[in-house]
């Protein structure tokens, strides 16, 4: 089941360069913003919208990529807590947003969204070398 | 399993006024801030951080009771979308914001986090009927 007006669906979001990992019922990829430093989308193969749209095996096992994924972040970056997201406001197409908070972040307390930031984008190889940090974990 | 000085552990927050119900390993409160008419935490009953620290039988069980309260928000209010947010930066112990995203929203695309407002209290009364119309549907 695919949504031709989605862009998870027609592969335009995440971009490709960014992907980091086929999980089973979902991929991961690097989000384009690296200013949280290893901010990552664990994006639902299939179109669906709310976790209760899920066959109930289907949403336990993305919980479980998610759950699992999670763990490699906060491994690979050292975070001191892990800070997990399904918002969908913008393209309801089900994706995870795992963003490690890391001893140096710039606002603890605060959600990410809450903290006014210039985009970080990384260059090429520096993508590539935080994607095969984190894949050595997995 | 509890923290002493954790307030979920310790029955400080949230307020017992606001309790809806027990959904079996963890429990259901309307969040104190009704800015965003609906917007409940369900809290893990057990004190634990991570989704990853969690039992698998547990995180399922988990996972299934906010899915499914989440369908209770989503029908109560008619919500166009439902965000769901695991953060945990003010206070570690597991709890899940779910927040009904309605047609009136003041910035649908944005996470509520970055809108400005100010706080939102309702009155004993309409608390109590507002969790009255969620238990409705419970």
């Amino acid at each position: 089941m695919s949504d031709p007006s989605c862009k998870a669906c027609s592969g335009t979001w995440p971009g490709s360069d960014h992907f980091i990992a086929d999980l089973g019922l979902s991929m991961a990829y690097l989000h384009e913003d690296q200013y949280f430093p290893g901010w990552a989308v664990v994006v639902f193969k299939r179109h669906a919208i709310e976790l209760f749209h899920l066959a109930p095996t289907e949403r336990i096992q993305l919980m479980e990529e998610v759950s699992q994924f999670a763990k490699v972040l906060a491994e690979t970056f050292d975070a001191k807590k892990m800070n997990y997201g399904l918002l969908g406001n913008q393209m309801p197409h089900i994706h995870w947003h795992l963003i490690p908070r890391l001893s140096n972040d710039p606002a603890p307390l605060q959600p990410v969204w809450r903290i006014p930031h210039d985009r970080v984008t990384l260059s090429a190889d520096r993508i590539q070398a935080t994607i095969a940090r984190i894949k050595k974990r997995l």
